[in-house]
């Protein structure tokens, strides 16, 4: 629940409270566990596996990231392997749960394969993310949370119902060759190349060969089935304790004169844009939307209260 | 120097015997140490730090990884953070070294400010390298070794030799725009806009700020000086023992079994290319190579022959 309000928060939209409906339906449908029993396994005295017998992802993988914290408290560096797991949102939550330890947080997840191959026709790996999320001194956590691909399908949708051609470099059909028609898009372009294909399959590699869950095309999808199958999912979470490796107040303050000086790099007056660390822009719509909340459309007030009433809920927005 | 070699048997020339002189040079003017005293401290049963005392990088860089190993063993994961040091060569080298004990390695390094930082004009990160090696049943281990940009600068010196145009969208010019003349070349552009440079920001941290290291554009470039200035570059190492989540042979078995799966993936007709994975260009060279031999130049004949004379050693090639 907070992982999800928290993407809101921060302006992931589409990992946020839109997907409230999504999770409710998986735990009526049963590919979500209303009760889940863990099983943490600490396999060595850095690292540990979980089994997260189909809880959200979002519990499941808060809990695996605490273990890893907790292990790296003494170790140094920790990491936890996680096995039948849903969709656990967006990435970075775990990796701010680490930095609120002066750790700095690294999460990985399986994802839906979308990803076209390289020299292929059709997505063999999932837009698996990689995040790292390291504390600052006197701000937010510097967070990199990124999926492997130039878009996602939900831009390519946008473009669709606004019936406007899709920028080059952005998605192919199922023929493997680029289209800018988004009712052709079959496969989602990555990131230079072989470069983004192969950061999907690091990911992967971890998640699910170090979990013993299903991989690449393999792997459940989130959306196009009944929503009663459950998805397996692997992830894994290191934690890096900054004191193994020098004074935490160092580390920080330094993690701030990096970002400082990003920031006052000489911008490009073409486009007229400041430099910008990455996490910036979620920073921005954090200050904003803890004060003013977070902006919902009509019919999903009404969706959600629908819910509410399903649920016999007393608050109503 | 088994470091060195092993880049150019992988057809990484840029990274391979062809830097024998320059690293000569480095020796001779005073950045490299031909007698460096490494200090190692183990900090927690998982991670240590490791002063290189400007020791050629690879050397110390080896060293540093084994010291992970070693960690790995009983802790199932560990880091080694590394100052001090100078350019490694190809970061794959440190990685094959943990998959030759069935453990994933990650190696990455700070390298000479080159990626156009995000809305900027100039660089402020270096194209700094993220690699993963990961070990296969049947053949040579998976390996990841990426920088964070399109193309690099010795790509752009061969556009300029042949006097051609660049492809879009391989660089811009000391205004932060776009360029296709090699001579007008300031920066490189990151892959996937702020994804890229995310990524080099990403490495930066490990690297310098883990290892108190100088970060961003302080840190000392390759070339561009008088070899005389060392270079106190960091690195960092991560070693992942295999056997603290899974079987090593069941997890060899599966990787096999991916990366076999990938290459009969369907092709690209219009491109004719197979689906490979990333480091099979790499396997390609490494099994021409052994057999047949590095290629070389005359005039780089000629430059080794030289250095043959200078140190009076009887090889000859």
């Amino acid at each position: 629940m907070d992982g999800i309000i928290q993407a809101s928060l921060r302006g992931i939209d589409s990992h946020g409270i839109r997907l409230f409906p999504h999770y409710i339906q998986g735990f009526n449908k049963g590919r979500l566990n209303k009760n889940p029993k863990y099983h943490f396994k600490k396999t060595t005295s850095g690292t540990g596996i979980f089994d997260a017998n189909h809880a959200p992802g979002h519990a499941a993988g808060i809990e695996a990231m605490s273990k890893a914290i907790e292990l790296a408290e003494n170790n140094g560096i920790a990491a936890i392997s996680v096995c039948n797991s849903s969709h656990f949102g967006a990435a970075a939550y775990y990796g701010f749960k680490a930095a609120e330890k002066d750790m700095i947080g690294l999460s990985f997840t399986q994802a839906t394969a979308h990803v076209l191959s390289y020299n292929g026709i059709q997505p063999f790996f999932g837009n698996n993310p990689i995040c790292m999320v390291a504390p600052a001194e006197k701000e937010g956590p510097f967070c990199l949370d990124m999926a492997t691909t130039i878009t996602t399908f939900n831009k390519v949708e946008i473009y669709k119902e606004s019936g406007k051609n899709l920028p080059n470099g952005w998605a192919v059909d199922n023929s493997g060759n680029e289209t800018i028609d988004p009712k052709n898009v079959f496969s989602l372009l990555p990131i230079g190349g072989y470069k983004g294909f192969g950061l999907s399959m690091m990911v992967d590699i971890l998640c699910a060969l170090l979990s013993g869950s299903k991989y690449g095309p393999d792997t459940s999808p989130m959306f196009n089935n009944d929503m009663k199958e459950k998805r397996y999912l692997g992830h894994y979470f290191i934690a890096i304790n900054i004191a193994a490796f020098v004074k935490p107040a160092r580390f920080k303050k330094r993690m701030q004169e990096m970002i400082d000086r990003l920031r006052s790099e000489p911008k490009n007056d073409k486009n007229g844009h400041p430099v910008i660390v990455p996490g910036d822009p979620e920073k921005n719509y954090l200050e904003e939307r803890i004060k003013f909340g977070i902006p919902v459309s009509k019919p999903f007030v009404n969706v959600l209260n629908q819910l509410f009433a399903d649920y016999d809920l007393e608050d109503r927005i």
